[in-house]
């Protein structure tokens, strides 16, 4: 007899999760090991910026009175008195009709107002003269006009690219506040499973999902514990699951949370005493996604279909996890893309396509049986389409989420 | 006197550098370790997959000769003989009118050329009848049906992300073979700078470029040595320059590139008989950006503006370093996308504008001034806009580079 289950549509399944996600701790990281972290401290201005009026060219620093009446038929000269470069202060003063050559990023000498650049200058070795009236901070980059000091510059809960980085290193964030990483551990159970360096026997298959699901852990960047692989045998498997539950924030599991005989998870999860949240969603692939949540740690069952897992885990681990960590933006970036060729099965549940998104049309990765395989690998996209459709065709617009921009085009495109 | 300069185009410049790219060497790594680097072998099937018949659902395998005349009317029953999960391969063959009890998963047994699914029957203890004729190998996935052993599955040149992990796993490499990875300097010009840990003091600011590029190169996978930070004297930045330049592939240094008269790097080129490619671009920022090849190595000599810095990186040192690792898409990502406010600036050359690009529209991250200082951070895209161009405006449709989507989105889209 087997057990029915009641589907739960994708969106209220994601919501479920996501209510249950906790908030792991914060710790704080030296900055060059902080990229691709979840700022978990608002990043405020420490000081102006420019933190003082500085010449945003190369030219000479003058007092705007000076140059009242210039014009070309009366040139007005400037004696040199200093030539300062970025980082240098000049110790001088500058009286009437006097100058300082100065370059970009250098703070503007005492007495200086507005800046000549070179091009609005006739040098003569230690003078220039110049044609036209300077206005007061004409060419003067202001202290704070860019930012104030104690600014809120960028939230808590962003995460920590590679400007987020120059914004910290500006404003000597040296050693910046992020969320701590969760403990994940990735178990996958299956008799059928080999390891990867294994030879294949008859009617086993080497296991793909757990190192897929480190993979896609590592492109969040969030380190696993692997605990290998459970046989399918309910107590030994209750064993394993049990201590590596205790011993994570969250555990993966793939296989074993269908209906089938040596399906041991869902019993596993009773004898725990977890709460299942849901054993079936209304989406393909991965209708067998179960995620249950045991002493607040995370039960996350994905399917041992490896297109079925792969979907499950973007779609619900990865958001939960980076709620953990407190990002303010923990789901799959959405765009919408003209399918390039005609997809006209039924989508009785929601239908998530691994398809590869070209910036303008999207096509199913394994459209066709030959690349059914290698699908998992060319696809940089999910398309997703809604339940009870049917008969999308080339050039209709579909939803589609995207999977990480790590690879690129191979044309230069503009 | 300030030297004039010829801007090139920036595909120009593009190809310049992209045809200067040499090909670094191949090792093997680890299976766990190799996301995210650019396979540098082909990925072959070394099985049949499936590597052998086997039944995709939870039910009976059967014979297919047995079911004829099979009717609601006319029920068949057969006989259970043996239980087999996934994995395991029953040492039974079937005869006249038995069947086996079969996992999804599982190699078909001896004998059996069909599966009836449990809901295609109705059972009675250790029997079961069926009211439907079954076609040979109906309900059977075939060995070989989706990749035949020694089929390319995916080209040399990928990058590998889970997907391709999942396949280097399915097919037991468990030590690929992948492009090496470039040896990487970073060296900041600049007597304004201080380091990240340093107390501000007059006229100087810390030195957020090189931590910038660290963090872009970090989410290519590439580590990198940083030489710190040289002081404005050409002599000891020769020296430090050069020496950089003879530890790694590619050199980037920030600042120094510009016609300053502190600006040394293109008195080190010289004095180093580097051959410069271009000394000016046709862009903005980072119209300074130049590029030169010593000794078959890159110096990539990117302006010392923030926004410069991290363009000059995106468009040119990125695409350069991925081809030298054989990657067979080495640009940024690119797309179109409807401007969501006005932007009216006068383009005389192409401008690069950091964007946030929201599946749909896209904005200039840092169009207000108040914005300026955290654009940096806030963009996952660059907005293009061809020279010789202005007055874009609301609705406008433009070109869109982007920049990686570690960052998601707050809301579930679909």
């Amino acid at each position: 007899m087997v057990e029915k289950r009641i589907p739960m549509q994708v969106k209220d399944a994601v919501d479920l999760v996501m209510s249950h996600a906790g908030s792991l701790e914060t710790e704080s990281v030296a900055l060059e090991d902080s990229y691709g972290r979840i700022l978990a401290q608002p990043l405020t201005a420490t000081t102006d910026v420019p933190p003082f009026n500085r010449s945003p060219y190369d030219g000479y620093a003058i007092r705007s009175a000076d140059t009242a009446g210039a014009s070309g038929t009366s040139r007005i000269p400037f004696n040199v008195i200093d030539h300062i470069g970025a980082g240098e202060v000049s110790r001088k003063t500058l009286n009437a009709f006097e100058a300082i050559r100065i370059m970009t990023g250098a703070q503007l000498p005492a007495g200086a107002d507005a800046v000549a650049m070179f091009e609005q200058t006739v040098e003569n070795g230690q003078s220039f003269t110049l044609r036209k009236p300077f206005n007061k901070l004409e060419n003067v980059s202001l202290q704070g006009e860019d930012v104030a000091h104690g600014e809120e510059v960028i939230e808590s809960g962003n995460l920590i690219n590679p400007g987020t980085i120059a914004l910290l290193a500006t404003f000597g964030y040296s050693q910046p506040q992020v969320a701590k990483l969760p403990t994940v551990g990735i178990l996958s159970t299956g008799t059928e499973l080999l390891s990867v360096g294994d030879a294949l026997v008859p009617g086993k298959i080497r296991n793909s999902n757990g190192p897929m699901i480190m993979a896609q852990l590592k492109r969040m960047g969030i380190p696993c514990k692997m605990y290998g692989m459970s046989i399918d045998n309910l107590d030994e498997s209750f064993e394993a699951v049990q201590k590596a539950a205790q011993e994570t924030d969250c555990l993966i599991t793939t296989g074993g949370v269908s209906v089938g005989d040596f399906d041991f998870l869902p019993a596993i999860y009773e004898r725990m005493g977890a709460k299942v949240l849901f054993n079936k969603v209304a989406m393909r692939p991965g209708s067998v996604t179960t995620v249950a949540v045991a002493d607040g740690r995370f039960l996350f069952g994905l399917s041992g279909n490896p297109s079925a897992c792969f979907t499950g885990f973007e779609l619900f681990v990865r958001p939960a996890l980076l709620k953990m960590m407190g990002a303010e933006k923990p789901f799959l970036p959405h765009t919408t893309a003209f399918l390039s060729e005609d997809f006209e099965k039924a989508n009785p549940f929601t239908r998530f396509i691994r398809a590869v998104y070209d910036g303008e049309t999207v096509r199913p990765a394994g459209f066709n049986k030959s690349n059914a395989v290698s699908s998992i690998a060319r696809g940089n996209a999910l398309i997703v389409l809604p339940g009870g459709t049917r008969g999308f065709v080339k050039g209709d617009r579909v939803d589609v989420l995207l999977l990480g921009v790590e690879e690129g085009a191979a044309k230069w495109m503009v």
